[in-house]
């Protein structure tokens, strides 16, 4: 970008003119007035803790250069994780690493991304500060530039302390081209690491729930871990963040994309004992249980050593495992052959198992 | 585009595999899931509402093809409007209105929308539907494209129906350059209609205040208003649509930013008998209630005429007007001249005079 470009930037955060130091200890309606309280929610919280100035809030849009190749890759996610802070994460950093994650599974690289705060009157002003502080911290590590943002309040009771819609905007570079229809029979499945922290982790929190270890969220920016494997191999069919309804419903989409079964060998699915236990414990199956920082590639099988490799050559990765295949048989569904030698189907999930776990 | 660059195109709209008919007329938790009932309402309300077939939900991310010259434009705003369905649309038509108008201000020709939706456990799947179609009619309008959608469920109570947030992406021409910062004295405000229809027509529905007339909201894309605007002039500095906070928010901002006076005539500015006789009965300045579909530019003197005609030669601004004049005066301040030939300061709104208007 030239300097030139860098000067005509804008950047834009909705709200009005300067004032100084808040008065304020929660959020009140007239936050989300447009007018002299929703400046000085942001002078006072949003622009110090996003390092940013006053420029922010000049525009009603961002403008930024255009990616000079390559083709766009656009998404959006809303957050309302509960609790909003959490062991590993908050409902900050989680936003901006699920739209991170949702750009880098497509093989694109974050150029930009907005965020949309719903905020429920009576909300602690200083809370507020702290997430916005942890996604600044989440952008600044990718990095991605925080271009654009509105903060809307609703009276007390109709909301949920805060909800964060966070949208990515990015560039897949020419040549890259991922798909969920693009899995063929022999491929093999890989996985960066362990299942189902992030999902145990909220609902031990929620729940006040003692696990024997201190279980932390998986929660991180997935894009360094996918650029990882997309230098390793040229044979990669797609890449997804198993996220809400776990690795079972981003198999299953998979699967059914591509017309394909999926095959998994339950003893190759890298799972921490507590998370083991939890499951055991509370009637939960893993392979329902969100992630947040774990990355499922469909490689093909030339290439799945090379991509393990990679996977195990990167911090986020140190866990990867091979843990089945892409067959021609029973097109659409995921099985798993147990320890104990049964084989089962990995139906989607029905119902609801974790609410608000993301 | 090319057909090629068509075909690789991919949309997103996060859920799992394919199920027929809705069992539910209201939505469940599950719904939020990941799984079998997020896949369902997908098929059963979402798809079918924006016209869509499958393949918008088989990925993650959209990817779409990058414009190939100018520079991108992106804006986000989440929408909390109360009642969600209002004289003269509703919060789905809304949400797409007002990104596109935060594109069309900054010169941007929309491209991309994204939508979130927050649902509440129970509301009806019907309203649901009806929404989703309003959103669907009003990008078909523009048009932009609907790209990339997610949807969370909280339990009842820690939501109000529904809230949507909408993220534009949009291109900005080569040489335009538009910015609050570049008012200067002798410029001259000109608005294309009356002032505060949307707010005044949201708070008589909600407070089922009986007007003389039936009163609707001016909610409309002002993409076509802005594009006739920025062909009759090249001596454009700036354009706002004066949502939260009015046209007093609107023009303190340019006030602010580009260090001048903005100086109103009252007689000047259009309003609708009815909203002037709702707001003199509430007590209210229409300088501070929201519209959804006026646009205000500042405009170089010789250009004001121009501009002026070209408004009054579109469907949205047959009542354009020119309100006032930019001074080197009083830099920072918008004052008014009232029809009693009195002079008093227009200050930024204190408080929250209507919330949840949008």
């Amino acid at each position: 970008m030239s300097d030139a470009a860098r000067a005509r930037d804008t950047v834009s955060f909705d709200a009005s003119c300067p004032i100084p130091a808040s008065r304020y200890d929660a959020i009140v309606l007239g936050h989300g007035s447009g007018g002299r309280l929703s400046r000085e929610l942001l002078e006072t919280v949003f622009l110090p803790a996003l390092g940013q100035g006053p420029e922010l809030a000049q525009e009603d849009q961002a403008v930024v250069p255009l990616p000079t190749s390559g083709r766009l890759a656009i998404t959006t996610d809303s957050f309302v994780v509960s609790p909003l802070v959490f062991p590993g994460g908050d409902i900050g950093s989680l936003s901006i690493h699920g739209t991170v994650n949702d750009l880098a599974v497509g093989g694109a690289r974050p150029l930009y991304i907005t965020a949309s705060f719903i905020l429920e009157e009576g909300l602690s002003t200083a809370l507020l500060r702290r997430l916005v502080e942890s996604m600044r911290r989440a952008c600044d590590a990718v990095p991605v530039r925080l271009v654009a943002g509105d903060t809307k309040v609703v009276d007390r009771g109709k909301a949920d302390g805060v909800f964060i819609t966070t949208t990515g905007v990015g560039v897949v570079p020419d040549g890259v081209h991922l798909s969920a229809t693009l899995a063929r029979p022999g491929d093999r499945v890989v996985v960066s690491g362990p299942l189902g922290d992030h999902g145990i982790a909220i609902l031990a929190s929620r729940q006040g729930i003692e696990l024997e270890t201190a279980l932390e969220s998986d929660s991180a920016a997935l894009h360094g871990l996918a650029r990882a494997v997309l230098d390793a191999s040229t044979e990669v069919r797609c890449m997804r963040d198993p996220t809400r309804g776990g690795l079972s419903s981003a198999l299953n989409e998979i699967a059914a994309a591509s017309r394909v079964g999926i095959s998994l060998r339950e003893s190759d699915i890298p799972l921490r004992p507590e998370v083991r236990g939890a499951c055991e414990l509370l009637g939960l199956d893993p392979l329902y249980v969100a992630c947040e920082g774990r990355l499922v590639a469909i490689v093909g099988a030339d290439d799945a050593g090379r991509v393990l490799a990679a996977m195990q050559g990167h911090p986020l990765g140190r866990d990867a495992a091979v843990i089945g295949r892409v067959t021609a048989e029973r097109p659409g569904i995921v099985s798993l052959k147990s320890v104990s030698g049964g084989e089962r189907v990995v139906a989607l999930l029905s119902g609801e198992q974790l609410p608000r776990i993301c």
